[in-house]
């Protein structure tokens, strides 16, 4: 038995994990009216990382002196010691959850990166794409996934700074929505949507909250929600594991400035942010464009969300690029 | 100025509101460390609404004794005293916030669902076709969404049970993937897909929560959270408004059955509910099911699911439905 399996919803076409490997008992899913104690630091095992786990990269300053760790995830949701297996269960398709599961972890456990250096910044962007080109020509390997969250409210279970990447055997339904729209553009308009969007933002200018050589970062026009940023290389690329060490240094400065912005402004809210590129199915996506989306969390997806996908922004972008951009770092 | 306006994603096409007329000030999306205190009793708007709002339908058991009204929100996301206003934005498209926001409110404070009787829930199954009927119609309103928030946790501002319903100018992009899958199915395969997975979960048993005579509730092969459940009708329906008196005794007691063991099952979580339906928009959706999705808020959304649109959800449907049809009510 596989300790996940990925089945695939017959309307919509959406896969979803069925994580049976990190699975709990139906009591465990009961209202807890109380809340767990924070964690004690002495107790933090991302803080000795390198040591004690078995790492699959680690950076150093000098010998044993190491800055970042990536380690495979003590509660994978995909793992890769099995064969993949796809097939049918009645009507639906279902495929065992084969891939990686790894976390990035930087070894001050009170820094986040709000607070880091660029250069700091630069080494999680750099681990980032070695572990992409590390794991992107691996069988079965169809996408990866790169996402951070920060703050319980915003799903970080252990709060020591940290990145996850999840390689896996499909397409997620957002990806390929994101794909396809892309696409489309691209076939009807010889060009590429988000070209045509980051070129009438910086028209517009209404909405930039940061901006330099390579980069820019925006609140986009149709926020999904409050604050909601995205930053976009100027330059058209669909493929973000081809990023060059120079361009690398100015997405760490981007990256740095607005989660910092967003730190000072906001009163250091939870946050998730993630990478969005061109899957590595060995197709070819010449009409995509890498890019991060930022989304700090301010309010809580309710029923019309749930039921309609349509969110409810309480701050127009403008305003709150505007905000973001006027906050002193 | 409109009170909010819809602008669609040029990527994926779907629709965003930007709430202008909710709109609050940066500063107010601060992270709060403290929690606001419970609201008290005696300030609770809802307990008098069907005297101090304009209701737009009340329920009495005798004549000013009432049981359950309808009144317009006082936050509308949607409003109708404007025209609908279509233009584009550089390159985007917006609609302006045409519509109806209505709370639909049940007199007793402290009765959630899942303690109320079959024929209280009845009124409510009552009120959701009623209003249906009465705003299907009008111009402009393309589709009805239809949802019930309970706990603070999903998103429900006032603990005053209550549901709410908006009439919008769009079909929203949860909606339009669904209808767009079913429609997809109907022509490839000449059946509903809807019809097609609840005979399966009639034949497989596994999934089922509870059943009578019209209707069945499951949780899904593909469940997108822990304990999600679905409620349909067993025959073939694409339009919920067309339920007859006879069926909806039948949903009210499904529904009250399924949220009451939910409620005793995991100690009155936080959940949601909804309906999707066959849009209003004159056109015929002959390959439609109409259905009920209820979400426990078990966890949190993170940075995987945002990025990817999967979910992990981290029971086994089998297993959760076994519990919650094993809960004694």
């Amino acid at each position: 038995m596989s300790l996940s399996e990925l089945r695939q919803d017959l309307v919509t076409g959406a896969w979803i994990v069925v994580a049976t490997g990190r699975a709990k008992r139906p009591d465990d899913f009961k209202n807890k009216k109380e809340q767990k104690p924070d964690e004690n630091l002495a107790d933090c095992f991302f803080c000795d990382a390198a040591k004690m786990a078995k790492p699959v990269l680690v950076y150093e300053k000098s010998e044993g002196d190491w800055t970042l760790a990536v380690i495979p995830n003590k509660y994978p949701a995909f793992d890769y010691s099995r064969k993949l297996d796809r097939r049918t269960e009645g009507p639906f398709s279902v495929v065992n959850g084969v891939g990686y599961h790894e976390v990035i972890i930087t070894r001050d456990h009170a820094k986040h990166i709000a607070l880091m250096s660029t250069t700091q910044v630069m080494e999680i962007v750099n681990a980032y794409q070695d572990r992409y080109l590390n794991l992107m020509n691996k069988r079965f390997v169809d996408y990866i996934s790169i996402f951070h969250n920060h703050g319980k409210e915003a799903g970080a279970s252990v709060s020591h700074p940290h990145s996850q990447l999840i390689a896996m055997p499909v397409i997620d339904p957002d990806v390929y929505r994101s794909l396809n729209g892309s696409d489309n553009y691209w076939h009807q308009n010889k060009e590429c949507v988000h070209c045509v969007m980051i070129n009438w933002e910086k028209e517009n200018k209404k909405r930039i909250i940061f901006e330099n050589k390579d980069f820019i970062a925006f609140c986009p026009f149709a926020s999904r929600s409050a604050f909601e940023a995205r930053i976009y290389p100027k330059f058209h690329a669909p493929y973000f594991e081809r990023i060059t060490p120079a361009s690398k240094i100015q997405l760490a400065e981007a990256l740095r400035i607005v989660l910092a912005k967003i730190n000072i402004g906001l009163d250091n809210p939870p946050y998730n942010f993630f990478l969005h590129t061109a899957p590595c199915d060995g197709k070819d996506y010449p009409h995509y464009h890498w890019h991060f989306e930022i989304m700090p969390k301010t309010s809580i997806w309710a029923g019309f969300e749930l039921s309609t996908g349509i969110e409810i922004s309480t701050i127009e972008p403008e305003k709150a690029a505007e905000f973001l951009r006027e906050q002193e770092i």
